[in-house]
């Protein structure tokens, strides 16, 4: 059963540290198909590279369904692109903010993302709340570039300890969602040494995406996810007219 | 791998038809523990039902982890105790209506709960709030008892026929969720019959489950699901003191 | 005129300090009826407290509503099996939590429960939104057990204190809540102590009940608290079936 | 123990009703003084008559205090200049739109007030809000003048009788609150009529404010209700100065 | 084209501060008319000021459309009086906390209120509510008197500044609105100083009253804003019945 | 003074009906300069057109912001880009479904956005939640596609007037906004039919956006809105990288 992840962001070596995470936690039958979006920014950070992901993403999104996948991760902690590569796709397609804070909320009351930088603090604020946890998940940036967890030289996990170590104290929080793809490989080790439940995205998000194929759900088509009118495109994205990114 | 599921209300044809629920959807290697309380009402038709039907449904839970389940479903759809039993087990604590509202989510932005008495209508109401999904999602009650559901000769299916319908036309929902486990086994031909997803969640549940347990999470103890004081406790409960319940 | 107190707790010191609060404040009339569960925890701190508490509190309920009284109070401040009470009972059924704020929003617009232990802060906290009183009042725990409140020789009362003035200091509170019942002597103290309006929430109840009986209004039995369905119930609660437990 | 009721409009026979309704639930140790404001309009409809109502309305209340009064209703069920009366009394001061809502609020959980005009609906929903009754009350108008509840000869109490089955019919309301102090003497027979809770303002007022007072609770004066600062005032209201109106 | 400006408090040198502010962004076809209330307090400071600052307001909304002003403003940040005005008027009524907001809102997504006295601090965060601002503006006071504000050697700019910075440092604000009429003159200066865009209600309100007109809108009068019903009004208010008013 | 308003679909018909209706309203000395998406879908009915629409408005923004325009429009009522646009953009930007509900709440408190297909009606809630007017607006959709209104033989006008009446009728509505940038030339003949306010967002950005600029005001930097980090982008996008957009 083929699961695609799609990293919307061009840098493969997130793409990798993204495959592990899914890998260690997907059930013996799901081939995990981890792809980079060839176009677009080399990371996501604040709305701007959101907008310029998106065509490179939804490019994946519909070669995935056409290659056989079954459902479909968007490994953004902003959940980039999610409402139209649900408009598009006739699988599932999850995100990982979504996806993160859904299993936390059956074993937490209050927790704490914890994220890169300050300019991605109010986005993630806004998916809390469209998810319907507003007052029970606060959002902190530990003030880090997202490419910064990517070198083992600079002191992005530091600053990562320290604020989780603020939330626990300040936000009284009982549980801490890792609010970026990047940070996946650091799961268990800061779940040890916190000694709380220390949530990972892309994880949360293989194990949604498998349940819901289990249940032989796929994405509603009656209302705002109907599949996109056939109209023309022009310019560079005339290729992404739905009539023919759907048939091939 | 076990994973428990507790019928909440003491009607044994209710937990066969909330096990096979359960046995459709697993995985290979899980172990469906399903098993019916041993105290309290036949059925949980609002507030009253749900206050008597807690001992049983804690005492399994309990019997439960000790027996080695790596989970536990509450397959009620009022997810009565779930509060309580978080606060006793150290192994996740599922509702079923927290379940399938969570795996809706994903596919439909507006959906609408089919239920069986008027009277379980506000508590569900109040489950919708508390589980972020207030504006997304509307209650609607059928007007059947919910053993009608076990009596073949009743007009029970035809009532909550029509009020999916109701639903479709005058909520403009994407998707259904049967607010009721004993409604588990009218799932697949209720999605075929109104082309739309149908969702069920007693088998909602059971992916949650597996997939929370194959993230290694189980509750957060640090705040609210704390794990209950050592005090003495008086009367018929004498049992149920927490020092008792959890040593054995 | 009867008025029915439950302290669904099995201590007697603190119906003692409970039936007192409410002899300050009754009619003259009013004929204060406090009485100790008998079944369940001698303090209620969490979740699984509440619900073990119920089954005992439901008996009083109806025993009393049996002996003529006028209306009945939940004398813990989780307000627990507040709904479950009202279903049963036909007299007016009130939580001294949703009594106390109710009194104090016709006072100030800003408010502070202090209430005893961490892990009572997040289900009171629930209470707040369900009364909607969010965004007016903040809780507050001084982590203090519900028993050290009878114990002269514990720090219980200092800690009280400090939280108070931190809610004054940090909160802007023009108003304190007494977040337990075991707190309802120490009211008058710490109005004079602090020089502002200081809730219990017992002798809120007391009045909210009086002036609800002298109204005429009992519980609305046409939706939510409609009374239970009469069915069996097994094990040790089979005397807990609505036939029976209302019939006598 | 003298508890002052003001009704803010103009027109002696709607205090007379007051009166009476107030008269009908009081403790016997207590003593209404039910007073008509001497400037402003003759019935409160809408905004413009709220805005000119209050300094005849604010008038009475600092005569009231000064005469000993130890709470004072504001007898209009937009609870017009509630904040400001707050404000400038040290005596508790009472809305009977909050009166009467936070009664309900303890006998069912869903309920619709029946108002007088359309443009008095939305100053209600705005109050319902401003309560923390938002989802839980609806707000009807039967479209009827205020004064024509005067007239026997009107259809005004028809029209409100087919409002009230219609909340019930569509809202599924389980109480009705009659929106308008006008309405008090129709409470018993609407009871009877059709067999539900039927709440009045000005009675919950009464409670309520006999209440407070046995609970020897006054408006909190540390934030948005401290007491007036002095200043000069000029014009018509020269006489409104704080310190003078409070001085005598 | 003529635009009022009411400033509701009676203290004239305010009024000039105002009309400089208005005068320095009105468009050049734009005649700033603005006027000292005659009746009411010296300045607003909390709820009381405001009820009796409506009279005097009114009676120049009223004036000054007759007189053919095509839009009013009420100068106050407590926008006192916004609703009535706009039931008594035809024309547009806009009020400065209202229009400052608005305009705030088009340019950052978390910004802070930053007002004179506490008093007036729930107040305002009332009206942040109330225009959907809530969880994207927050209200400080500096503890300033209004009238401090035209003495020079008060240091109650110095005040105003350490508040700013606060709301910069602890709420990570993006924009600073200046809670005050009084506070007009110092915009300028302080977005040098702080380097971030600072926002005066005046001035907003001037520019969304220019754009209303030039929109050919007014408010409507189908629902709450209907015009005011005639009817008797007694005592000093005698000529504030809205056929008296209305006609002249 | 340069005003840039870009329709972010590549229809030049829709952007010459766009640049009449601001035409219509601008200010003598407003210079408005209208241009058509390059890239992307005809016409933007739901996310996935959204999406595509981004990188042509973009650009579009990044030119005009060169060329000289002191603010810019996003002439599509899902006010799609909005927030990239600002984090690229120093010029303020504005939404013309934001620029609608903000000017129509200065006149109305209760109204209706009329759209053009059901699948663009949930997008739309979503904005109505995110301006914070939930509770006061609904959404309605007429079921006829975008580029019907460029066609007069078809029946959209008479369906656009049916779904009014039944807003007025059902909502009670107090005023109507136009959900689609291609009504802006109905809006005075809807006026005239129904007799009150109908808001063409066009129209009111164009005011807005002149508000703002004689407000000296521009976006926010120091949060959501910071300017995008240099960094590599790949693919067909290449150009994009904020280094290359914002330079030249």
């Amino acid at each position: 059963m083929k699961l695609l992840i799609v990293n919307p962001n061009t840098t493969a070596s997130m793409t990798e540290k993204i495959a592990d995470a899914a890998n260690r936690v997907r059930n013996a039958t799901t081939d995990i198909i981890a792809v980079t979006s060839s176009m677009g920014p080399a990371s996501i950070e604040g709305y701007y590279d959101e907008a310029l992901a998106l065509p490179g993403l939804l490019l994946e999104v519909a070669k995935g369904e056409k290659a056989g996948a079954r459902a479909a991760v968007i490994a953004c902690f902003d959940d980039t692109g999610l409402d139209a590569a649900r408009a598009l796709a006739h699988i599932p397609v999850l995100g990982i903010c979504e996806s993160a804070l859904s299993a936390t909320a059956f074993i937490a009351q209050r927790f704490t993302i914890v994220t890169t930088m300050e300019r991605s603090r109010l986005p993630l604020e806004g998916l809390v709340h469209r998810y319907g946890m507003a007052g029970r998940c606060n959002v902190r940036a530990a003030d880090i570039p997202v490419l910064s967890l990517e070198d083992p030289q600079s002191n992005a996990r530091d600053r990562l300890r320290n604020e989780i170590a603020a939330a626990l104290r300040e936000d009284k929080s009982e549980a801490i969602v890792l609010g970026c793809a990047g940070m996946a490989d650091l799961t268990m080790d800061l779940r040890r040494e916190f000694g709380i439940p220390v949530i990972d995205g892309v994880a949360a998000a293989v194990k949604q995406a498998e349940g819901l194929i289990a249940l032989g759900l796929s994405t509603a088509k009656r209302g705002a996810y109907a599949t996109p009118v056939h109209k023309p495109y022009l310019g560079a994205l005339t290729s992404f007219a739905p009539q023919d990114l759907l048939a091939g």
